[in-house]
């Protein structure tokens, strides 16, 4: 921790790209707009990519891999994906020391080379609902990056599901964003509204696309995860049909979800604070710091005596200690603090007295003595109650800053001064949508989900009767 | 299991692709050289890359990503490494619709982006050593592929490890020989030989590259593994220095190892036989295939018979039932031959009278009456017996299909007439080498370790005094 990180109020980018660099949780690398994941930013990324993973097979997925490579014209072959992408892609024109007869696009998305497989695999409803996960880097020439958030190259899940009819793609569409919404919120503790995009808003080549978004520190919103309900787009582009139980001959229903590591920096930026990282505990690859206080004389009589400790909380906790006795144990506390270890646990001459340990909670800093016997059952309790407060001070943070516009001036005024969520009423016509972003940089988040739509309202801009809802938010 | 799988004795060559496309394990893709791999495949390669990971955590390894474009002149900075790689290279020249500046490489291996990172992060002694591993996909534009075995993109590992002193370098790339052999050879029930290659073998870049190879059931060699003491080849290229103990300025040494989804192959060729896959009970997906069989009158009585054993396993092996009652049991058991399920449990009216179960060995096929409340047991047993006797059958194999040749006329006709391992002199000139290759087909698969050298040999080809014992083998 030899730097400083520019505090939160001073300049919240700045402290973001400080918090990820000092922690080590990833680096700039040579190549314009790539990262690279440092062991630690990739541990924490790991720690997600296995609930996911279980959350995606407890709901019958299977995963697969498929090549990075697609041919130029398979991307063309639905009109408004390749629209979408095109601006992105990155092309590779030569290999084995040759040019190539067609050139090859690095996956941006997987979708095409994924229905030229399951053309071939799918030709009866039995071979049906075939429900697929790959986990992959993909590539998007980004004018702009940022750590995390947006860069050339990440990581990501995209999940890629076909149906023999429409309801059944419309039910994944939604469980699969259930399931976002579920690791956004247990795993990450980061409330998140699901809901519908705009159709300017929406994924290139679906019918509708489902999101959850989420509220960053900064009152700024961040896609954490979308659904999209490809209809039969991608089947009618591939030629993809099955044989129904009746006999007839229909194109598959599709559907796709993706996450990325982008999830990392939503992270960061939900719960960390001026001294570094804030993790939940449930995603923390270190959940426990155990720092003995010694001096020279006494080492030997403090180290025993937390390595006792340690031997007892290991077999239920992920628990370190630091032993190293070339930092102070000011540095230490720095550091646990800085790679968000969510309880750190001092033990000095004095607890040995008094046979206790000091718990010291990385949320909200208190110390809390415990009783030698009753440690490893305070520390698990003490695991749960920082991942709820976590949680409940996110959703706090979001209610505060969610506000209602019932007219054009006080929507600008409360994007301009106040940031966060707003709820107006929208018309549903671009025009309005593309003018508020215009004027406001504010743009439609979604049409938030179970809400009972646009009630009495009217359009933000244009006054019209609302059809919809619509959460506003200047976004990452 | 609609079509027949070759005979291994009809085209061993065909066999082997015939069980990858009826066990679904993979799927040829439209972009030349690249394969899909199918959930089933994954689910194997998962359960690979479970224990390789879990190995590599114990030895005190971490992971991290690092980007897969790589400047075309980073390449360039190590004669040898651009040298052997450059024929295979694939290259990006158009990104966001414009031409590069500089054209980015595909990785075909990392040591060059790594190298450049770990030239801001290595500054001193205190940073090492660093032992970083990536999971990641690579490009390698070949112009002969086979599924599993050699395709133009495939998922692999690699580590890159740096160190303070040379004698620390040697020991991680043997330390790491040493896992690869353990996971060859407990996992994949594959005995493997541990060696040196020759120079005209090792990876470009390298110091010294050693191996772990195999022999397949057609004779063939197959190499499982490598790992490479990469001096300071690559500090030097990239120039990366760190400050030692004794305030000294040295550049860093180090080494990088790897393996790749061509462990599915190895695995195939191992083990598998004219019914399909056979899979080792450590890394079968599925453990255990309950097959009960009935009528409709007694599909009740039977089935839930089955399920009681199924909810009692459940707890601890991998199991699955087929209570399916479209396929008849004799296209369930082929079915589960198929797949390679090391147990199936056979539960029929008879065996609930005598309240027992039918186990059969994939391996063996052998059908062994077991009574009720030994089920479990006697299944746990039978998966350790069945991988101990996968590795046994494999050894003698290899045993009965290595041969000692002491001049060049037999080396020849056991090459031609027998196949496998050939051990013979060889007197470490390159020449020879190459014409042994040229004339036979035959390579130096690896100078083996602990053999105590070529003793009184002498060369197989030009008769003078042997400085290596060579193991010779057609190969993969």
């Amino acid at each position: 921790m030899a730097e400083r990180i520019t505090p939160r109020a001073e300049n919240y980018s700045q402290w973001y790209i400080d918090t990820i660099l000092q922690s080590k949780l990833a680096d700039y690398s040579p190549v314009k707009g790539c990262m690279v994941i440092r062991p630690r930013g990739y541990a924490l990324w790991e720690k997600m990519k296995a609930g996911l993973d279980g959350l995606f097979k407890e709901t019958g997925h299977q995963n697969a891999y498929f090549p990075m490579l697609i041919p130029e014209s398979f991307l063309k072959k639905e009109a408004e994906h390749v629209k979408g992408f095109s601006p992105e892609l990155a092309v590779v024109t030569h290999a084995g020391g040759e040019k190539l007869e067609e050139p090859l696009i690095l996956r941006p998305t997987s979708e095409t080379i994924i229905w030229s497989m399951y053309k071939k695999w799918i030709q009866s409803y039995r071979d049906l609902p075939l429900l697929i996960n790959q986990w992959a880097n993909v590539i998007r020439w980004e004018k702009r990056t940022r750590l995390f958030l947006r860069t050339t190259e990440f990581l990501w899940q995209e999940g890629h599901t076909a149906h023999a009819t429409e309801e059944e793609a419309q039910e994944e569409t939604i469980k699969m964003l259930m399931v976002y919404k579920k690791f956004a919120e247990e795993y990450m503790a980061l409330p998140v509204i699901a809901g519908i995009k705009s159709e300017s808003e929406k994924f290139a080549g679906a019918v509708q696309t489902y999101a959850i978004e989420g509220l960053m520190q900064d009152k700024r919103a961040l896609q954490a995860g979308t659904s999209h309900n490809l209809g039969q787009n991608f089947a009618k582009a591939f030629d993809v049909t099955f044989q129904t139980k009746e006999g007839t001959l229909d194109h598959v229903w599709a559907t796709s979800w993706g996450v990325s590591a982008r999830l990392v920096g939503a992270l960061i930026m939900t719960h960390s604070d001026d001294r570094g990282l804030v993790l939940p505990p449930v995603l923390a690859p270190i959940q426990v710091m155990i720092v003995p206080i010694f001096k020279n004389e006494n080492k030997a009589q403090v180290v025993g005596y937390a390595r006792k400790l340690y031997e007892r909380l290991k077999t239920q906790v992920s628990v370190e200690i630091d032993e190293d006795d070339q930092n102070s144990p000011g540095w230490k506390f720095a550091e646990a603090e800085l790679h968000g270890i969510p309880i750190r646990v001092e033990v000095g001459p004095k607890d040995m007295e008094k046979n206790q340990a000091m718990l010291v909670r990385r949320d909200t800093y208190e110390k809390i003595p415990v009783a030698n016997p009753e440690v490893e059952t305070r520390v698990k309790q003490l695991l749960e109650e920082i991942q709820n407060n976590l949680y409940h001070r996110a959703l706090a943070f979001r209610k505060e800053n969610t506000h209602q516009a019932e007219d054009y001036q006080s929507f600008k005024k409360l994007i301009e001064e106040q940031g966060g969520f707003i709820e107006s009423g929208w018309c549903g016509n671009a025009d309005c949508e593309a003018k508020i972003k215009k004027e406001t940089k504010a743009t439609i988040r979604v049409l938030p989900m179970g809400r009972n739509g646009a009630g009495n309202r009217t359009c933000i801009l244009c006054g019209e009767k609302a059809k919809e809802l619509a959460v506003f938010a200047k976004a990452y």
